[in-house]
């Protein structure tokens, strides 16, 4: 660990409005303020962020990770539940990825209990708020 | 209603074509020529026209739209029945958002029958061909 | 359109009950008075309206419609979900239907998702209240 | 065989449009105009002959046939496929019923292939046409 | 209770063969002489009853209750299994309705297991052959 | 009807086993034996007879009758519920086939509710016992 | 009924919690201080009382009934959905079983429509709250 | 924080074979071995530990933690997939439940795909292997 | 037992490839070399063998062993998850019918979980490797 | 085969009732009668018998057999069709496991031909009455 | 390549009369003429031909092709959606099998999207018309 | 063919991948290596190629391809099992487009056995490793 650890956390569509949407789901704190105070919290890990709508950026996204990241916190959002591509492209990486969730998917529609995802994911997290991308993060230390 | 009211006539995937694709289905007029004479019909209102093949895209507009405009008329076209992401941006934002859809859908396969946007719309116009989008916009007024 | 367009507003079971029933989902009004407001509206055009309970009543109705009526504006309400004998009779007929609810169909149990009229109408317009009946009414002009 | 044979041939929804309604899939002759040749055809048979529209006047009628009537002829057209009560009433008197249909149920839509009534149906005869009252009858003699 | 409750019995289609139809199933008493006990056991309390094969009838006498009766005891027979209508008549009123069965429904077919009534009533009471009405009643008292 | 109609009577799996088999679904009576009959009450016409268990013997038979027999009286028995084979073989002929079934096959397992035959009958006759044979001959004079 | 009715009333998991457990859904009155007063209520009547949140104490608890029970009042509770052993213990024995539960089952999941008991009780009464175990011992007397 | 957190880890059937069964999937270490790591990890948090393979065990436990513990980790196991029961338990009680399995659930048959118990968890923790408890014990403080 | 068992073996498709076909999952030993050890072990029982590819074979011969022989042990292998005509053989004879198989199929894939022979069998051994055989032979004596 | 065989006969839910039972399911014989005359049988194999109506119990003693037996002989009767818990405690041991039934499972209702056990079995015995446990035993010899 | 490849053609049920049989559907060329076709077009390749409207001849010709073959071009038609049967051959034999279809499977009736032959092929090639044997036999070259 | 065929080649997400994704399903050549392969073996033939992540691309790509290609192969992976929108623009086109897979779809998960590209395909090529590419070429030559 002398080594600093490279975690990306990558967002799927909406999440841009985390803070604005919502937040009797979601909360009212932006993910931008969130992800500076994880950055304080784990100075030791060098963290980065990317956000997307876009089902085809977060699979190169994916993809571009490989070999360049230890590991990728993903909250893939809405294409959790239509997303093949996403699913392959995680199969297809050696990065590990954790797939997290903010809100509880199975308390909610039954489509978003499906998940192209979570089969190729090292774990899941669902359902701590924003606590879900430091557990994530805490499990690859 | 001194003031203008600002829509948004946003078109998904393949609409583009209309005017050149299956005629028998859609017409064979041009969405470009069709939105000039909404123009020309609706004067006091302000009207807006995007289109996009990409789902992504879709998804930031509606975002960007609200705050902007007062309404958004919604053909979301093939994403209608496979974009999760679509309905939630709807959710997510205040602007209300009325689907249409040129075609009967529940005369086509069945695939075309189920909606993720519907259950977010504030109201849906469905199979009156082009002025299904005429309708949606009087309902706004 | 020198002559008059002759409509006939066909509404379904529980419909009589407008003003009364679970006002926060249909509001408030009494058809009936919206009725007097639609025809104030529509000075040019010939309303009638008819409501039964009655799935066959109904049946009745649309046959008798083909060839008086030049469109029927049609909530068909619970008979929506079960009747394939007032979709029959949509088909059996000459005179175009327009659907319309009321509430968000979508938005509510899965059986109101399910709709044996859908296919046979002219458009359908769902959820816009009260005013889906003058945006179905304006189809027709 | 000396005394005369009374049978009842009881038509469902729509059937009275027979001859106006889609051509293409049930004729253009008028049920009465067919009604008049079968009474020609079965001079020893007592045909008796009822329409409705309402499920409720049919499930009435089966009740009132018994002990009256020696067989039913029923084509329940739509209700076939939706009602309970139907079926029900068949079941509960002891006169036998022999369910027609005019056109080939199986080769339409996956909805009519499903029959509350069959069950409980001495037999069945589809497809033939009009024919398919006069081999109902005829299973009777 | 110094005022008398009013209860109004509602049987729906081809209960009015009652003691007549299967009685393997339903035992062999008419529903006529059954009211007549119950009425000489509640003194206290004002019954009616109303029966109809007509699934409009039905939900006309359930609109009709609301304000005049206290509670309407209701056996919708087939109906229970494929009115949305009558469920829609019994949640837009405010007279309680307790759902009865004479039968054991969950030990038959199993589109008798479904029910659009059940999810509205106060109350239901299955499988007690006629001794369902009377808990019903009791259930008001 | 100067020359005479040759029909093909062709029967399925099991039933060489007729008078022999479950006799309360089928009856007592062999196939040879009513055969006989069939072939003394339709004089005028050319009956013929085939049984096979194999489903391929039946398709190679549907496929010798096309222009050699004016019509097909087929009881696929357990091959209707099974066989895609036998239905590709109706539908590629022009000879009419008349589908037929001893007991009313929607009274038993509802695997049996379900066929591949049907859709390409020119009708269908089930139930009437053997009668149903009868009935679907003189469906072709 | 010189010799008094014995009755047991068995209750299934968590409804030991009874009047702490979600009281919007099942009331605040704890389960033994109701049972006190039904003690009250049905002096004639001996009853017993057993509440475990253990399937297996409930199948030998019902087994252990037979014979010295004329009655039992059941709500299964949790188990009601998935318990297949629950229904047997009740096939298996002669004591009749009444089906109770507190609040209604059909408006709440979809997974607590289903019962493995319900088919083989002597009747059931849903949704009265406590009033169900009051009615079920009056279907006894 | 000044006073120690309580934390109940619950396992429920067959985690008692940990380290001896299937390790390809579950690892070879005892849970009473990783336990005490965890008391280590810990110091500061009370850590207690109950396993059983009953149903109504789990059930109970759960029962008798609210208002004693300041959250509770479950693995459920198998019951998570059938336990109705446990899930009205979580539901039942105010204690906090993080439900965590060391195997990634989704990656295995489609049974363990189905959760009675997530919804009404604070949170949950998939996939992890042992690691799974220890970043449940971490969301609470 | 003075007069010897006569025992027919019958198997179905692929069956004759036994010890060349996929031997990890059916081992490597022909089936005719595993008869002639099953003659040698039952000396008292007088043993035939059967195989064919065909299932109109099958049938026949399920029908002809009919008062031949004293017991069927039935491999039918593909055709056990397709062939209605061999349950349908089965029932309608009357020599008893052991259905084996040398496979685990509910380790396999879903379709080969569905039975259409099963529910007409005496018994059914399932995954014992050839040593089904021999426990069906000898659950006949 | 110098050492004698230990073989456990594990009996599930309500078997403890056998000769009681649905006698017309399951004989009239106790299981310890027939348990006897299974040891008298057996002389050369060391049988054991436990009953238990608690999956927890169960899953307990498959558990304990591992290492001490050298064969499960289970019934685990209605937990068959709804425990994932056994299945998984037998995937978790070494000790073979023959799954038996008394019944024709497959001739009964559809929820008991779904089995969590099946797939995990080294054999399964289905049908034979009491004789499957006999030639349960003799697939171990 | 020195030496011939050998390719076998085999065609399943009704593909006898293509040029004949619906030639919307299948073109209007007999298979013999275009047979002879692909022999002249592949001379270095030495093809057989072999049809049969037979399950079981099919699946032993598959059988019999196994070390005479270098490759199998099979269209299974109808066969190809039933057969679990010509599944199991090709997974029993080493010789690679090639499926093929005529028309766009997927452009027909659902039950056409299914094959038990697909997951066992080497490949796959569908809706060419006949150029999908000259594909398929290209790709053993 | 004196003018050289314009061909397209198209590659939906993760094909860029190939050679470093799960090289045991999709082998361990780049596609940009054997797209030269391709051109040098097709000289007559002006191949051009594209891939991208992005279902939005790859729908424009369709379009703009129409009138300059004379052909299209497909590989939509991912998409093709979750995207309506290429479907609908393959169905918008008039250009011909082949349907290519890798890896056997049908080998493979259930829910890659569903396309919404294969309908609207003039054929399909599956499962012959980049072989498929090649033999959808020569379809076209």
């Amino acid at each position: 660990m002398a080594q600093e650890l490279k975690i990306l956390i990558l967002n799927g569509p909406n999440l841009n409005l985390l803070g604005k949407r919502e937040p009797g789901i979601y909360g009212s704190q932006s993910f931008e303020d969130y992800f500076s105070k994880l950055q304080f919290q784990f100075k030791e890990t060098e963290l980065s962020y990317f956000q997307s709508n876009s089902e085809g950026d977060l699979i190169t996204k994916i993809q571009d990770a490989d070999g360049v990241f230890d590991g990728i916190v993903l909250n893939a959002a809405a294409y959790t539940h239509t997303s093949v591509g996403i699913g392959d492209a995680i199969a297809a990486v050696s990065v590990p990825v954790v797939e997290v969730h903010i809100s509880n998917t199975f308390a909610r529609e039954a489509f978003r209990h499906q998940s192209y995802v979570s089969k190729h994911a090292k774990g899941i997290i669902i359902g701590f708020g924003l606590q879900s991308y430091e557990l994530a993060i805490k499990s690859f230390l």
